[in-house]
């Protein structure tokens, strides 16, 4: 990209960005690129350290190790850095940010979140003015791809899980991508920005996509709802709250119709709400992300990473889910004979939860995946609950469970509302 | 909104920011902000040259006179200027930004164009790296809750444009809204930073939604589309097509999503492709837009106003629609009689123009608005054609219109593909 576009780059940005050096595990792999003319340097620290460059740009990933240690020797130098490594910032993103201001250098990291989509831009710079209520985003091609293959085909999570990872959409260990852990690290790097929130994956709720069902798939579309994998930062009071899970977004939400293996992020501010859709991923996304924000340290700008300065960062303190506040939807089992129905409604009325809607279809019905064989044979009740807590619903389903009512673990999904 | 997010404005710019002196043309007006301490100006050419600002903010509006008058001033002076004012950059960019760059300031304009969603920051500095083929946009509210109210509620373009009106919409005369104009200075400021050429709204074919009617939207939706009205500039070989017009958008796209008053912008790059989606007016975004700008100044930026140099900026030319290749969406009132098929079908294919389909609804039904009384009632038909040429679709149509198997005019909308 900086090639193709040199003369262009050269002529807006006012001086031309030029690569003089590189470090990579193994030099004779064909990049497709040219490489004479750049220095090799078997090691990446020692590159980091070059007094003859301005940029060091880590593309390594891993949050510690040679990414770590290069990155650290670079700002130890004053160099400017630019990284895709959302793990590496996630979990030292302070000390890094604290290393950089020391050393009067920056840490660009408009590739690790949501690939292509300037959203690092969006909340470092241009909403300002704003202060944020809410940042929500789909930040895992992966899961999307799942939930969005299973939603329009009528396919199990395992299936579209075997497919994304024929399409090399999902690692063959997929537990970081689909267990939610991917999306919060970006969501720490995000809430920094937005909140001024110090990065911690530690501070996050984190459920995965494993639990979802056709049958929540099938109950959120006659519901009016689509699920995605959504990691949420959202104020709440003097706190915020961070918590990744899959979540039933109302269908008229721009960010409800993105599909496939696209990002995108919803940022509510006191002055404007924004959508931002784009590739999450990929070498072309990546490579649009990093030349932006080589354009921009070559265009002159200054400023900290995380668009506050490291010691002013907040601690944002574990995510206690308990408290959160929201509608749910609660997908039950329940043994088809007298006083269920009543069992349930009481229990529900016991924590002060208002019903807005209660579906239950015929047992043989699609939902639940059982065939009326018996009388005894649950039927899938869906539940969607008013604004209520947390800690409510789960007292509720605890009392429901110890009555026998149900015949297997209730579903609980969030749901997100303007 | 600087007096509300004062301390964390200083705190993460760096500097404080200040407003030391306002002009508006009536001082005794209720503006719901304490303006005491803060200088008044009968005069804004004064203020302009104040020597005691930094930052001059016009949100005057028109293309000429005060507004002019006093940015052309500031600039004089060497300050920085922020303006919301699309028509005095649509049609004086290249002498401003020249005069800018000769005073060592820079003009900055995000509100300018789709209000709250940071389109001109994301063009000029975050998609650097990308050569851009095409930017397309929603950026008239006023004509968007207008075609979003006559699909969702089958009401026509004047009942529309009415409720427009009541609810502050629209202005009395509609004309610089919903003939297009509008969207086409905001088009031309899009295009400058896409692709280098010259803010010119002389050089758009501009069209407006007074012609869609409800047989229209009822079509496009049965054919997979939304008909929103775009603005879009498109690389075209070497020149860069400029057009505004209604256009059908496949309905998956993110952009034929966006309903109401919100603005949404897709950009097209060789490396992604990205939807932002927003306020595109109103007070709110206007701010919003226009602290981010302020902080950016205060940041210590640089750079130059369509994020190329003035003298850089090519002429775009007079976009010659005939030249146009795409897809077409052709209603034609067919009158019914024996070989009015049969011509309209030798017609097109005279020109070379494939159908992608055909769609022909019995007399009567709501397509046409017309009832079957007779014979001779005219039959709506809609045609969709594979890609070809404006002229090609405007050679047949003349020619279908000569043989006199048509009722009346033809509607013809462009369709926008990948």
């Amino acid at each position: 990209m900086l090639a193709r576009r040199k003369d262009e780059i050269a002529l807006r940005v006012g001086r031309p960005v030029e690569v003089v050096a590189v470090s990579a595990r193994d030099r004779t792999r064909n990049r497709d690129c040219d490489l004479s003319g750049v220095r090799w340097f078997e090691d990446a620290v020692e590159l980091a350290r070059d007094p003859d460059i301005d940029v060091f740009v880590e593309l390594i990933g891993g949050h510690d190790g040679i990414a770590r240690d290069a990155v650290e020797a670079a700002i130890a130098s004053g160099h400017e850095v630019i990284t895709a490594n959302k793990a590496l910032l996630a979990h030292h993103g302070v000390s890094l940010a604290s290393g950089a201001e020391a050393n009067g250098c920056n840490i660009y990291f408009e590739a690790a979140v949501a690939g292509g989509i300037p959203v690092i831009k969006a909340l470092r710079e241009a909403l300002l003015g704003n202060e944020i209520a809410r940042v929500s985003g789909i930040l895992n091609g992966t899961c999307n791809y799942i939930l969005t293959r299973m939603h329009e085909e009528g396919l199990s999570f395992d299936a579209c899980l075997e497919q994304a990872q024929l399409l090399g959409y999902a690692e063959a260990d997929p537990t970081f991508d689909v267990d939610g852990f991917d999306t919060a690290h970006k969501l720490s790097l995000l809430a920094a920005l937005a909140f001024g929130v110090q990065p911690d994956p530690d501070a996050i709720h984190v459920e995965g996509i494993r639990s979802i069902t056709l049958a929540d798939l099938e109950a959120a579309d006659e519901l009016g709802y689509r699920i995605k994998l959504l990691g949420v930062a959202a104020r709440a009071g003097a706190a915020v709250e961070l918590r990744v899970h899959p979540t039933m977004v109302p269908k008229h939400w721009p960010i409800a119709q993105v599909s496939g293996v696209t990002n995108a992020v919803a940022i509510d501010g006191d002055a404007v709400a924004l959508t931002l859709v784009g590739p999450g991923a990929g070498g072309d996304a990546t490579a649009s992300a990093v030349v932006g924000d080589i354009c921009d340290i070559a265009a002159g700008k200054s400023g900290t990473p995380f668009g506050w300065k490291a010691r002013d960062l907040r601690a944002a303190g574990k995510a206690a889910i308990q408290r959160h506040e929201g509608g749910y939807y609660i997908r039950l089992a329940a043994v088809d004979r007298p006083g269920t129905a009543a069992a349930i409604a009481r229990h529900m009325a016991e924590q002060n939860i208002s019903l807005e809607s209660i579906m239950q279809h015929r047992r043989g019905r699609p939902h639940g995946g059982e065939r009326a064989e018996s009388a005894e044979a649950p039927a899938p009740v869906v539940l969607v609950t008013y604004a209520t807590t947390e800690d409510a619903v789960r007292r509720a389903i605890a009392a429901i469970e110890i009555d026998g009512v149900i015949a297997s673990p209730p579903q609980v999904i969030r749901i997100e509302k303007d």
